[in-house]
């Protein structure tokens, strides 16, 4: 079974390393040795093992009639998605790490993968190694899904791992995970939350199977979090984390990517540093949990291989993926139903008696030190949070909460 | 297609729940309605729906070319054994929660299934709710396994969560787990942890693709935990969690069951109350792990349903589980090497020179008030534990460690 590599860089390299160290279980499980027989790339990889099996032009592999699976892990839209649709047309089933790709085009490969025979699978394009796309489609069949809830950025939850633990500031642990090479030099897709959009779109599409467009999620980032933050969650005992969600409510769904504060008895309070969590709540089987490494070369290729290891295993078929083209339309986030953490200037009775006649009896959270405070608002619609929360003056901070 | 469900217990009563309450999204996903034809139990069910579809007589089931797929919810190895294996040799599919069963008869039942082109599947058996089988089998196949770890009981999780956090003694928790209905009147199987035994042995045979027999598993339960015991953890920032466990050391695998004593910083540290969670290690994934309800009627029947699922939308097919005849020999536990909480009488000088002439230097852990000391050992093999600790007069406790 001959396989190719389409992209070199942290996760190609990385499955080209599953494919020979394991080769002997892999095998085994297959049924036959898989080897890779090209790797499609700009570069050169002189001294590399695999330099023999470099190849510039994507029309070599997709001419080979013994390549039966491709491995797509260049990353964006474009040219892969090209070179994935030429792969799947000419009758070869693909695996790819590519969020931007499969939320982008998900629908439109899959299709194109099933008009071929052949399948199109992304385990890892989601949470890294951790087995989450399999689970939705195959495991959680008895299920309507009600929510699901997931820390699917590392980055972010280094940088907001350290904040809480360690009081920085946003800019210091930014540079420290930019020097240890967690964060990119333009880390925007990172800290903006485009990252985690792409990726519960991609789940929220399977878990509802209908589409969601990630361009209809409402996405923060964690540019906003300062340490000031953390020190109310620390008294509070809470914490705060990058949450990308989607949940239906009635008849109503809801998808939304923002900084979250939750309780130490959230399944996801315990996922901290570069480890990713992701939580779904079905109607039958209440609240699940999946928790791994969802970065990093190795972790992420073992999902791309296990991919490999199922197509190879089930030749000439499409697997199926619940993931249909009707599109889901998203509710509002001025309807979503929550508690908000808020911050206000000026710790004055004045102050507090806008807040309460705004909100209502309210209970206050105060700092040692600073000449401000906190306080968390009944449960109320995002819209009227907002409507209420204009007349209050010098609010210097909202957080949603889950709790 | 009409399914028939032996044993109206709290599984099976579930799955018909299930079955009836998620209709719809079901039938979407199989592509046609999936109906309860018949319920195989001894009773009536004078008044439940299901009442007109029950039956005495496992022929009835069997003679039924309608039926093509069988739920085995009986618990126990026999009478379900003989009743599973003329379901399978009559050409249907079978799926169970019995986890006595399956690791019993697991290899010899799936061995049937090939021969009749059908399947046997046994999601709920471990686990409850949880994707765990099926992840194994199909998610980790680019992994080799290196550990297993999983609180797999949720009766005896629940006591020891309840003995951490309110200080109560063994058998106080013990009466009230009965009185709530979460102990049985007859607690053996959980307490001494048969039932967790049965479910390591499940998932070890998975994951290492070789039989590995309950009865050589080591089991200890948790009936020689004191309040006193968790009096120590807390004062360490430790906990004590009952793990079914087995690993791969070099060439050797080992399987034990027993109370383990653990750091905050543990991926199952945070899995309390009647949670389950299980650690699975892969030596290219790293560390993952699977959360949810390890038990329940709603939570069990999701995993059998989802089961039902996938043999519906596949059949005349053997799904393949990777489970070979071929036994698993495990070595001595005498050779597992870790660290080891000791707790021995009397807080004298004497007593702790006798403690660092057979251990060395350690640290040791004392409680206000009770005239007895803990300590922790250095890394070392049980046998060498066990020989040092022959050379301490009065040990009144040992937990391994796992941090």
């Amino acid at each position: 079974m001959k396989i190719a590599i389409m992209g070199y860089g942290t996760i190609g390299s990385g499955v080209a390393a599953v494919v020979e160290r394991n080769a002997a279980s892999i095998a085994k499980r297959v049924g036959e040795p898989i080897e890779v027989k090209y790797v499609l790339d700009l570069r050169e990889f002189p001294g590399d093992p695999i330099q023999e099996k470099v190849v510039h032009d994507i029309d070599v592999i997709v001419n080979d009639p013994e390549v039966a699976i491709v491995v797509e892990t260049m990353g964006g839209v474009e040219p892969a998605c090209t070179f994935v649709k030429k792969a799947l047309a000419a009758g070869k089933s693909v695996t790819t790490s590519n969020k931007a790709l499969v939320a982008k085009k998900g629908i439109e490969l899959l299709d194109l993968a099933k008009e071929n025979h052949v399948s199109f699978l992304f385990e890892a394009s989601v949470g890294g190694g951790i087995p989450i796309i399999r689970p939705l489609n195959q495991c959680l069949t008895a299920d309507e899904i009600l929510e699901i809830t997931g820390i699917l950025n590392g980055t972010t939850n280094y940088m907001l791992t350290k904040m809480d633990r360690e009081g920085v500031t946003f800019d210091e642990v930014l540079k420290e995970a930019q020097d240890k090479g967690y964060a990119e030099k333009d880390p925007t897709a990172d800290i903006e939350g485009f990252d985690a959009c792409r990726k519960i779109a991609i789940l929220s599409s399977l878990a509802y199977g209908s589409q969601v467009d990630f361009e209809d999620i409402y996405t923060e980032g964690i540019t906003k979090i300062t340490d000031t933050d953390f020190k109310y969650a620390r008294k509070m005992g809470t914490s705060i984390k990058l949450f990308g969600t989607s949940k239906r409510a009635g008849e109503e769904f809801y998808a939304m990517v923002a900084p979250v504060m939750i309780n130490a008895d959230h399944p996801l309070y315990a996922v901290n540093d570069v480890f990713n969590g992701i939580m779904v709540e079905g109607n039958m089987v209440d609240k699940l949990m999946f928790y791994g490494r969802g970065a990093g070369s190795l972790p992420t290729a073992s999902a791309v291989v296990a991919d490999v290891v199922e197509m190879a295993k089930n030749p000439h078929t499409t697997l199926v993926t619940s993931w249909s083209t009707k599109k889901l339309p998203l509710a509002d986030k001025g309807t979503w139903v929550r508690k908000f953490f808020v911050r206000a200037a000026e710790n004055t009775e004045e102050k507090k008696a806008q807040v309460e006649a705004a909100f209502g009896p309210v209970s206050y959270i105060e700092l040692e030190g600073l000449n401000e405070f906190a306080f968390v608002t009944p449960e109320m619609a995002e819209a009227e949070y907002e409507k209420k929360a204009a007349f209050v003056d010098g609010i210097l901070q909202m957080i949603r909460m889950d709790v």
